[in-house]
């Protein structure tokens, strides 16, 4: 599958085919190399959307473009804080910088659909404001028909198909970071990639209203995962996985059809 | 009460005696110009934003910074979007460096506590990469004891204050925008500046679970409203203000004890 | 008066209806918030240029946007450096990319004639390379039909008008700092703000003909006025300002005109 | 072997054990998207950079960080041009900003010898200012002992060693875009992503002395190819792979004990 | 005695022995390529700014760094507007970095005391917000005892010696652009690059008290001289030279010295 | 020659006589101040950019633009490095940023066939990014017909008329610094700043196949120059420039006829 999906593997011939004239949509997942626990890839949030991204090119025929590897710097409320070992990050420009160049060429490609896949909370705002730089930049350059669509994987989420793997309830994804979810995700994509035994302690996060520069990291539990992992489940990563990449495709279908 | 509260109407003279040596916080209020309905004026937020900072100020004994006035793109979701006439927005490099650059200055006149106070949504993360950006180069500077707080209005936001002015119960504050709550703030703030015969119709704004670019309007309500203003009151407006700003206050004297 | 000059009180209805297609002019201030010695507040140029915007747009039929609020580095021998506390100066650099973010933007509601209010001495160079940058960013738009107007204010004072306040004979505008003309001028427009009681001695500052970095502050009066505050009265400020607005509306209808 | 050498698959925690206080060098891939002929993929030039970092990584006990994707420009001459379509390119800014985002948080982590493997002929110079840049900005935080070791592929080349595969000689390095030596080595480290029904005619490019903005497009060969495929093969390929990676791993030895 | 001044022309082992542990001042003429009428060459300023750095590393005992050629936008009422062709400017932006750049060079070879010689009156500011940035960032370096010196050129003129070449008064410095006194020291200084069979008619411009985007060009005479040349002779440029020599020189000696 | 020829001569009537409508070309040299071993001046490649430029526009009847004086950072195996005193560079950046604007001014006035002349090896890379950007921004502008050629020095030199004056053959211009070659040129050009009596010892430097930051300068001969200099003479300087400027002077009529 992946070597037609993915631009990174096509030959350039074999690429313009598919994308010359705003045929193909492209999809472009947005990563992070940021701690997730003990037990849990540093690439987490990468893997995750290139996994999304993947199966919602298969899902609309569209081309997955090579991932942007390194996210924004993340916030301890939401990523445990960019003062973790491991957590590599780019300055807010630089992810701004680097998603206006890449959607330059996009467009001198003769590509007009792409679909952004992120799944690192702390990117989105710096991706949006990418995007409006580079239709306002396409503009200059006489390009007005080109379309960006970015799902929201947070509401696209569909908590009822969560309720029977959370009988407790699902608290919030927002503190959901390193937990249950992303844990049960990992299982499903990359269960050789999961330290089994080095779940850490199940704690939730509580955070005091207000944010801190330098930041109080005494907030952040030491393992870095924000929410417990009990109940982690290979069957809960899959649910997680299809329900995101049904509704991701459903929306770069809506999206681009407009 | 401004007189004092207010550095714009401080002799630096009077000023430095207050924050040398780290004496006195500085409260720095970011605002916005921004569409708020037909019966809001464009700088709802940024007068939110600075009634809650000098009702801060007094609490806490701090001065209030001159207010950073122009924001960051109104997204389609949480602002109605940067197509509208009178929203006018800075680049998010541009709100990066102006805060970057204050800090830095507060920090060569003594300052060591920095408040933020924020009221515009999209203003957050571009605030917090710039926070990041600044005490990296007060690092450098040998400046390490330098801290800024930035309470998140959202979490200090009492639902349990608002129940009796929201029997239908409140439904979301990420999708109120020019609607009850906001034009409540204004009555009690600014009753002057509310165009009560011109209040939108009642609708709840509906968004897909995805962005786009160039945004897709049809979405967003006519009249910029995200939700509706029936019920709007003087006595709610009077509610949330003195909740946000009991919550900051709170929130300063925390984070600038640890 | 103030609630339909000032963009910032109206809502984005009433602005769209005076501003598309050009019909009015948009005035920006532009501040700065700079020491001005024991006795005249931080904001004294900002209050200046915002009394002159305000009186102007009465005259024009105009209307008065949001003021810039911090404005370019004080140099010694024009706004006695930037070394004292309570001086609060962004970058050149973040200047101009303010002022292109918001020239951008007034161009997107349909504003074609901008007038800018700048009392500063030290922001006019970065204002004009704005200028530049904007124009030129909207030719790449399409916009070729955008004026901005920037009345020089130390052209436009009329040394006749001044004479009777300076039987001595008026020194030079250019060492007007914190001295008579702009106690005058505070005491006409906001003598609450005026600290008569912390008149500094009567001095004035000699620099020597060159430039220094790190400036050499010995040559500043270590008050922070740069000349005599003696005779300062409202009479002379309102002599100022009513100069001023007259000769800057005159500006204005000249320059939009053309 | 990927799963203990590479950053991405690791976790914070077992990432922190083995880079913290200088101990294990990082080794940081720089890619490129890029046309290479009708036949070979687009990530050619990372494909084979990443090949080489692991076996440089399992040589001489180091980890592999995410590489980034993007590479610069192509130039016709070297790459054949960035006008081709699928050739996705950053400005060169935004690489040099990139690349000292990353240095900066590895030196954070601890790490304090930072390889770096690039086969991409266009990212050279760009990477070579990035890593001024970085280094310079360490000192600022303090930081001295941090050392870049970038290993020169194209002299490490053991033109030796090709000769048997080149009896005619091998013309040079220089003119090797998509020729015999990179299908080569896709045949040995990714033999699925080569077309070998899809070779490009044999020709060898010719340019004139001189670079033209916009590029003279005329003198690449239409394929994308600089030079004959003629052949190619997986032994080549495994030489060239082979002498790459232990020269490289060579350099970082002494690179490093420097 | 080129040989001996200009840094351009030394070896690095005799400039080396020159400013090494801050020894000898290193003067930096910042140039500009600009319009001075029909019968004045593009680059007067930046000849007349070579001239007087000469002149004073002459008396002072100091070398001449290699002039930045290029300088800032020309304005409309001081040197005809940038809209002349031939009239070559930087953006502010980049005089700035270029600036910054040179001095942290030059504090690297142990210089500690730069001078600064500028004509060309819209360098100014930026040259002063370059060295606001550079001694900024040399402290982060670790570097506190590096001095810039620049002298006031239009204070330093002396009006009295002028007198002799001006029995009608000295009309006004501001409005000398390609006039008598420029044409005069180009006369001085190089007599074969000046026409004078293409004097321009004599003219004083007339402004409106307002700076205009785009500029109203009808302002400024066709030739691009503001003010008449009549009168211009080898004698007043001589007496220019040697006053401003002087002063200059005068001013790097206390300035240096302090 | 040079009055006609250099447009920092021209009055900018005569400069525009010639280049308006985009009559002659105008050529750009690229310079440097970089160390040239303890015998040549630090201006060696600017002065050696310029007269390559001069004999250019003579054959080809174009006009030399004032020479960029400052070049990108030496990088040690080509130049030395920057560590050298003396050696005064700027960032990429800033150089990007300076041929951008000066090639956006050219624009302006009607050029249309733009030469680069660059000599300093660390120039290259970024002068090619510039000469993109430059025209990716010329076509905001609706410039389309802008063309820009840089002929490639290394290419163009003749070794065979090389060949009488290095009998043990001509090793590698890539190791030419301030060696045999350039010595030879600086004799015929500027032998006055040639200093015989300090030729450093003969040596070839050797570096290792990687190169390191911070640099490791035992690598480098501690007199800068990076070859022998034993055989300079004016012939062999008269040679290679004749050479140079014939081969450029082709490239041009070629690559503007285009």
């Amino acid at each position: 599958m992946d070597k037609q999906i993915l631009m990174a593997n096509l030959s350039w011939v074999d690429y313009q085919k598919r994308v010359q004239n705003g045929k193909e949509a492209v999809l472009l997942p947005i990563g992070a190399i940021e701690q997730h626990g003990p037990h849990l890839p540093l690439a987490t949030d990468l893997l995750f959307a290139e996994a999304i991204a993947k199966r919602c090119a298969d899902a609309i025929g569209a081309i997955v473009a090579p991932t942007i590897t390194y996210g924004c710097k993340s916030q301890c409320r939401s990523g445990g804080g960019n003062h973790f070992c491991g957590t590599t990050s780019l300055d807010a420009k630089t992810m701004i910088d680097h998603l206006v160049d890449v959607v330059r060429e996009f467009a001198r490609h003769g590509v007009r659909k792409l679909g952004l896949i992120d799944i690192h909370y702390e990117n989105d705002m710096y991706v949006l404001e990418a995007c409006d730089l580079a239709i306002r930049e396409l503009k200059y350059a006489g390009i007005t028909d080109f379309k960006i669509v970015k799902p929201n994987v947070n509401v696209i989420l569909d908590l009822e198909r969560l309720r029977p793997f959370y009988p407790e309830g699902f608290s919030s994804i927002a503190l959901e970071h390193a937990g249950k979810l992303e844990t049960s995700v990992m299982l499903y994509l990359h269960p050789e990639l999961v330290q089994q035994d080095r779940y850490p302690p199940d704690v939730f996060a509580h955070f005091p209203p207000y944010d801190t520069f330098p930041p109080e990291t005494q907030h952040v539990p030491p393992s870095g995962a924000l929410c417990p992992t009990s109940g982690a489940s290979r069957e809960l990563g899959e649910t997680v996985i299809l329900n995101l990449a049904d509704g991701c495709a459903t929306a770069f279908r809506q999206g681009f059809a407009v």
